[in-house]
């Protein structure tokens, strides 16, 4: 068993912590918000992002970076994306040789267009960063439903010593080296969870929106293949599956955001509706850079562009998407001559 | 435009039938089932099948075989997959040289674990097949909701002819040459079904059902790739877009009976309560045997198979599957070397 500190205490970091604990490792547990610490050291529970989920007496919680840091196995780095180079900036001087800092957080930044764990080893270059992803609730984790994810990291034994820390009978988690599929697939996801809404919104059924959630992992795939990824991880868990979840969840933000924008809402009569950071609009954007970036076609994600940025309507973008010329599904495959 | 008959008057053969209708083409419909004919000929409605669905005056229904193959430019082959021999045997003297049968249903034939396709053309060797499959329920096609599907066919010009009579405003439709890589994926998507249906009923969350999708396909994927599909299209429309529709669908047989067995009916009882045929019961037999066949790990398969044939509680085989071996998520994928 190891010694491991989560930093950032969300629903996820929280969920985490309570999984690596349960599976008998010493957990430390990291926020930057004194009352957050306070209200976890002496309720057990995070009464406001994983009500209902009892923490054990075991788990240490501070608002010391250094304690937190130093002499850890294993960093989970569990801070909202906005926070992941502030924080990674704070945590260098207390990082050794070679530490091992996980990435949990999903997200893009938008003027660097940089994933996340590039932020975190620009931060700290002598830190080993790896990353796990996949559809995971916190929520669900939380109460130990069974849960799948992938952790990635550059080698296998660094993958499979995550593996072996976080693996439990409701927590499956696989292994790969594909660090920046699965990177990416998680950033990206909410854009298309974005457009799910705005069919669900609309008033259309299943089909259209499996179409979109298919259509949209493809043109993910497509950008994430022309960064170095490969097509297998977007349709694995991190990238389909978790595509998924976002798109079914009744308590998805992005998906929500969508919803109202598909009945009529402006995005800022949207946003201040849902009263929370809505992910997908800020990955839109990036998305969109790294699409002129690359030279890659992304549909679905340039007409969520236009429904968020230009006013342009939901109902003329779906038209579009669906009155494209006629094409075929994978351009690279042979047809028989005759 | 185009003479085209649809063979068989279900839902699906309904629906297609009226978006073939509205693009301008001259329909016939045949069914096997005088009483249908009649229904369909005078109340311009399916009333069982796809209520609320008005059809053409313009389309013709009939009982006669003969009547609805000859000198049709395209024949849509719509009845249920265990009638496609018979039904393709009283085709086949009917057929001309070259003429084209699009295959839209959905299944292995148990005893040959024969795709439709083949079966077809051992039939009907003088017939030109193709396949056309996606995430389409036929209530939200037939009432116009948007829907994307996937022609398949041996030689680009007849995918995209299939291609040109289909597509519509509502109705996208994208070409692909991999046949057997669509047929595979609709006919195996069943089995799935019923393990995301059993998850639902243990009362699992949206993490576990993601993690069954995902994973499903996965291994659909190992098959299929063995039986000469390419992998794209198990990450395409008529993979995993059509299974993500089948295990959203509250009005999935599949998914319903494998509820009911979550929550601890036999699968004779759930069989029952459903009152219906239950595809993925049959494919579930298919499956195994093809896997066997090819030599390919299909756990998800393997345990739905327990459960269905060997009264193998559900909720152990939900933790056979979390607690497997400790894996890579995709096999073949490189590591970085010391």
């Amino acid at each position: 068993m190891a010694k491991v500190s989560v930093i950032g205490a969300g629903s996820w970091g929280t969920a985490l912590a309570a999984v690596l604990q349960k599976n008998g490792n010493d957990v430390t547990v990291w926020s930057i918000i004194k009352e957050e610490v306070e209200m976890l050291s002496s309720k057990r529970e995070h009464l406001d992002k994983l009500p209902g989920v009892k923490l054990s007496e075991k788990i240490v919680f501070t608002t010391d970076l250094e304690s937190a840091v130093k002499g850890m196995d294993m960093l989970v780095l569990a801070v909202p994306s906005p926070f992941i180079r502030s924080t990674s900036k704070n945590m260098c001087p207390f990082v050794s040789e070679g530490q091992l800092i996980v990435n949990v957080a999903k997200g893009i930044e938008e003027d660097t267009l940089m994933p996340l764990p590039d932020i975190i080893k620009q931060e700290i270059p002598q830190a080993e960063t790896a990353v796990l992803s996949g559809p995971s609730h916190a929520e669900e984790v939380g109460i130990g439903l069974p849960t799948t994810v992938v952790a990635g990291a550059r080698k296998k034994e660094i993958a499979e010593y995550i593996q072996s820390l976080f693996m439990n009978q409701s927590f499956r988690v696989y292994t790969s080296p594909d660090m920046i599929g699965i990177e990416l697939g998680a950033a990206l996801k909410n854009v298309i969870a974005l457009a799910a809404g705005m069919a669900d919104g609309l008033g259309y059924g299943d089909n259209t929106k499996a179409a979109l959630i298919t259509r949209g992992i493809k043109e993910i795939s497509r950008l994430a293949i022309a960064m170095g990824a490969k097509a297998e991880t977007l349709s694995g868990l991190s990238g389909i599956g978790d595509l998924i979840v976002t798109c079914a969840s009744k308590h998805s933000r992005n998906r929500r955001a969508g919803m109202l924008m598909g009945q009529g809402y402006s995005m800022d009569a949207a946003m201040k509706e849902v009263k929370m950071v809505v992910e997908g609009v800020y990955s839109a954007k990036a998305a969109m850079g790294l699409a002129k970036k690359y030279g890659v076609s992304m549909p679905i994600i340039e007409q969520v562009n236009a429904v968020l940025f230009e006013d342009y309507p939901v109902k003329d973008a779906v038209v579009n998407l669906m009155l494209r010329d006629k094409k075929t599904e994978h351009e690279d495959m042979l047809w028989e001559q005759e």
